[in-house]
């Protein structure tokens, strides 16, 4: 056991039934642009190492779910601009479990297209989905509930998302209203609605009746289940799949994929699934959970220095300088006087100083960089 | 006549006396901090660019000394340290008239050593003493005092120094009080005192009063005369540099200064000698010029965005951002927000954000830098 509770190592619990057909779906083709100027979109969140842990987020939470299923049970979908990168972070990956997306779209294509791929190769496939760039501190926990998940999706028919039990009012998470307990697992209880992002009154009426629960955008269930789910509630996107299901795991899966990938919806899986199914369930969960969305979590998820700067090195001088949200690269030497609960941020050939309060106004900044300065520094 | 002010050449009016005696002694030692981490002491104030003219700030003072005499008078006293960088960036001079000082003395000794040099090579040598690291925006009046100057000290046993017009109850200068006009030019004062840098209060008196005028630095004299002064004053200086007198100009010069260099007195020559001289007259002189002290003048002296912030560049987005001076290198991309009388300097491997009302603090702050992060950096 480790001391550093990011690379904690965790004694797994025996299994309790055979989850021989238990797999991994990382999801990791986010560009996001709010963590610019660290993040680009040639090198986008996921693949940096937001927190100084010495593990980039892909890797960990690639070794996270090495400790929920066997390491040739993962795969990773992504654009297929960061297939390299992804190989080259998990050199240990087998290249065909990264795959490739030709268009950018949203969870629902990719979630249905690695569920056929795993079905194919599993027909009792069962499996975890969980994006690539989130934070989760208590690893020992998380195992426990992937495990108990798997557990309950492997031989039934249900829809399991996870839901993080909130610890303040915010704005920035969808939440999940849940219902009585299950019948079959006092964990897990059923799914009365999905919200989008409350604003702050909704979010604190939210906190105080208890039902509520963050949406973390993790979500276990069979291949059979999600795939009858689609074939339902999104019909074109899953006969366009399955039409290619001779060729799936196969060399001429890519000529295929290629073909069909930019006729696929632009949709969410919350939207085009769960809001829509009826077997839709939630297991609380407590494991430390961030979805590190903006400096905002990464400066609260840090230890600070005795004035609550973070990210600060011994080649930062600060003067009369509190709460400042600091990355700069390591051979930056820097005084920095004056401020209050700023980011000052630097990365390569590029820089930005604005109050941390401005953390969701990055992805404008980004946008008029793009425009006015150029592409190459986005 | 060139348009932009920085660079304009100047018709010489003619002489009025032979003026073949005349030469130039720049001061070109400084090892400035103030301008970190844009300067540092590898590479301090006066060799940079820092307004952006296409020019250094020794190149700027070399050209317009070479405005008032023979290229082939102009003399550079310097550290041993920036002898190559002199040379670099005046590849045009004669090496032999770039002197490197084998230690960092105050401006006496480089003055004394420059004068006993110029009077061995020409017993009449009548010199300007200038720093290399100012401004001057009109060079047409520049030129036309420098001149006005050499003609009187060409014949006289005075000691001629230059007094900038004030603008404002400035605190950063060493201020000249004058007296009647001398009774052989309508332009060139007595003067009655030298004072320090005054509170805002006297500065203010000061002003009113209409006698004083800012110490430029700029020197005007013959050889003889100061070198006399020397001899009454700063006997020991004088004695020190006049034992080497045959080595001077010759190759054994260097193993001489070398040997006695660090034995001179660390004196600036206005306490070593003006201050205590009878016959020291001020020229009242208005030729736009600014010391450059520190980013606070660098800013004044700028042409300002719409909102008065300087130095930004189409590689610079401000947003919510006021009168701030930014120096950043040309390939950075930045965002700026939020931000009002800051200083934000990048260069190379250094950065500094401080309100600009600490300008006068980064002489302290390099001074940390220096010992908490590393020589490197200053």
């Amino acid at each position: 056991i480790r001391s550093n509770n990011h690379l904690i190592s965790v004694n797994l619990p025996k299994f309790q039934k055979d989850m021989s057909h238990n797999y991994a779906v990382i999801m990791a083709g986010g560009a996001g642009t709010r963590f610019w100027p660290t993040s680009t979109t040639k090198h986008p969140k996921q693949f940096l190492d937001i927190l100084n842990t010495g593990e980039t987020l892909l890797q960990q939470t690639y070794r996270r779910m090495a400790l929920v299923v066997p390491e040739d049970h993962i795969y990773i979908v992504t654009s297929e601009h960061y297939t390299d990168l992804c190989a080259e972070q998990l050199p240990q990956m087998n290249p065909d479990h990264i795959i490739g997306e030709p268009a950018r779209r949203n969870t629902a294509p990719c979630i249905a297209y690695a569920a056929f791929k795993l079905k194919k190769r599993d027909p009792l496939a069962n499996f975890v989905v969980t994006p690539a760039d989130h934070l989760v501190t208590n690893e020992a926990a998380f195992v426990d509930a992937m495990q108990t998940g798997l557990d309950a999706t492997s031989d039934r028919n249900v829809l399991l998302t996870i839901g993080m039990t909130p610890t303040r009012p915010e704005t920035g998470y969808g939440y999940i209203q849940h219902d009585q307990v299950s019948d079959w697992s006092d964990r897990i209880k059923l799914v009365k609605t999905f919200t989008e992002k409350p604003n702050l009154e909704l979010a604190k009426t939210f906190i105080k009746t208890g039902e509520f629960l963050w949406n973390a955008g993790i979500f276990i269930w069979n291949a059979n289940t999600i795939l009858s789910a689609f074939e339902r509630d999104m019909t074109d996107l899953y006969n366009l799949l399955s039409s290619g299901w001779d060729m799936l795991n196969s060399e001429d899966e890519a000529a295929f994929i290629q073909d069909i990938y930019g006729r696929l919806p632009n949709e969410s899986i919350d939207y085009g699934i769960l809001e829509k199914a009826s077997a839709v369930y939630v297991m609380p969960a407590d494991f430390g959970w961030s979805d590190l969305g903006s400096w905002v979590e990464v400066h609260e998820q840090r230890e600070g220095d005795n004035l609550g700067n973070t990210g600060v090195g011994h080649n930062i001088l600060m003067f009369n300088a509190n709460n400042n949200t600091i990355n700069l690269e390591p051979n930056i030497a820097a005084v920095i006087s004056g401020l209050e609960d700023y980011i000052v941020i630097q990365s390569e050939d590029r820089l930005l100083i604005c109050p941390r309060s401005e953390a969701q106004s990055i992805k404008r900044f980004v946008g008029d960089v793009k425009l006015k300065i150029g592409e190459h520094y986005v």
